[in-house]
């Protein structure tokens, strides 16, 4: 596939379509709030429970928001997603309710229950060795040799835009905000949220969150050249990405106050509060945002802070073992 | 104390006055469905998440009821409380929002989470030993000693007329169901919501559901005569009661249509469905209902079927041990 020569970015526009798109299909997930975590941060605290949203995170609005758009042929062939989990069962199940084919490649030590939910879908599932493959060379020949369209994890504008939708979503619900918080992988949720967040409340600082281990956007964002890792050690395994794409980084750049990074002890303190206190189950990826807050590793007295709790996705054997590091 | 002669049962009236005197304390908790379960159950179910109610449980809002009508001397001389756990945060927690000194008489292995919770809320904590000691008689001597007006955790009509204000919420919010079904330990929450749902959705067959190894409900309820067990092996701690009370076994016999019971291991399949698929953190004790319901031990195809999740004080530490039990 040839590579264009510029990029068309998405806009608030196209979160406004999405929208549309996804309306009756998605869920319009609750927020919560909870006085304990106001009075330890001194703040109002807005938690946008994507956690409930169907396939168990917010992937599912763009990934519905993509799967729809192809064209009919390209429905009949079918699609190919490469993902860490999330992804995937948002594109087995935006693909079922679609009746569109589709293959999903995955690392072969994705936690079970991702895979499992991905198989219940009716997805076929492909999997590779996350420190030997290169899951992208995996997908693109089963594009090539099935007419596959491959539907990326963050770096396209309909997952971008569709993602936003949360972000929308939650200041539509509670009102304009201060702070705007997101965990941060490949960047599409940060993007799209720093989108929503900008064209419907002004003035909202919109931050990024990502694993200390798995740094990489904070050391982009900070010296505007794109960085990567690979295979950081972190138990946020949806923020595990190499980078932020062609498309999030220059809107991450363009469009986001500033990015945080937690490490994995302090994200367990707020899984267990989260879980514990607030009765949600969150995945590590994504209570970053929350962590970031319920941490205090930013200052947020007296502020309105809308905070996204990105996916709920927990292989809860690994919990005993996530204790231990407290 | 005196026994009074004749007992005065409480009525669908007690459960409208104890909602206006909530109101604005207590949280109008969310009710939450699920595409999984409705397919899996060919029904429609609603479920009322207790787990997000004030001290993470139905308790908050009997306790609330009870405190709040005491005269203002009891109020200024304080409560006692006896109780596997929710109920003492229940007190805890509502004695702090009132400002009225409590002591909660716990069993000394209750789990460490809601003795924690319990502290945390400024509640003097009495511990005893569950297989040898006397909790009320604990408690008495406290109420004596000091002039403290004993709440107990069920057998009380403002402890009913509160705990039925969860199933007036969800029918005023989803409309009439065919069944509903709740948690049974000490029938508190059992009777209200049959109260309940008597006045707002006529016809509606009220199901109490138990463990199977704590049944005396359930005998009682066939045998019409007031059965009992003793501290029964049971991961459902909040259902290990001995028996219905002088109140709640006339109300249950009066008011609920049939009564059902769970074993640990379908307890723990449900538990494991509440927490991985529909995200929600559910204890033992909270998810006998909807246990009852999703692991199909009562035909509901075609049925409105309301269930309370009544409570969320989960002790993570015991997920291994029972995952184990599957």
């Amino acid at each position: 596939m040839p590579e264009p020569a510029t990029i068309a970015l998405p806009t608030y526009a196209d979160i406004e379509l999405a929208a549309q798109r996804i309306a009756g299909v998605a869920h319009r997930t609750p927020v919560m709030t909870s006085r304990t975590a106001n009075a330890r941060t001194h703040a109002q605290l807005f938690f946008k429970c994507e956690t409930f949203q169907r396939g168990g995170a917010f992937k599912f609005r763009g990934a519905y928001n993509a799967l729809v758009q192809l064209p009919d042929d390209q429905k009949r062939r079918g699609v190919v997603a490469f993902s860490s989990g999330n992804h995937a069962q948002a594109v087995g199940l935006a693909g079922q309710i679609l009746g569109i084919p589709r293959v999903i490649v995955m690392p072969a030590d994705s936690p079970e229950v991702k895979r499992r939910a991905t198989a219940e879908y009716g997805a076929e599932i492909v999997l590779y060795d996350r420190l030997t493959d290169d899951r992208e060379a995996i997908g693109r020949r089963l594009a090539d040799e099935r007419g596959l369209a491959v539907i990326p994890p963050y770096d396209h504008p309909a997952i971008v835009a569709g993602a936003g939708t949360a972000a929308r979503e939650l200041i539509e619900e509670v009102g304009p905000l201060d702070v705007l918080l997101t965990p941060c992988g490949g960047g599409g949720l940060l993007s799209g949220s720093a989108l929503a967040a900008e064209a419907l409340s002004p003035g909202c600082r919109v931050l990024g969150v990502e694993p200390l281990a798995g740094d990489d956007a904070t050391r982009s964002f900070r010296s505007k050249t794109l960085q990567s890792v690979r295979n950081p050690d972190t138990i946020a395994d949806g923020a595990r990405t190499a980078s932020l794409g062609r498309l999030t980084f220059p809107l991450v750049l363009g469009h986001v106050a500033d990015m945080l990074t937690v490490d994995d002890r302090t994200l367990v303190r707020a899984l267990f509060f989260l879980w514990e206190r607030m009765k949600l189950i969150v995945e590590p990826t994504g209570a970053l945002a929350a962590a970031a807050v319920l941490e205090r590793l930013l200052d947020v007295r007296g502020a309105r802070v809308g905070i996204i709790l990105s996916g709920g996705n927990v292989d809860l054997s690994q919990v005993q073992a996530w204790r231990a590091l407290l």
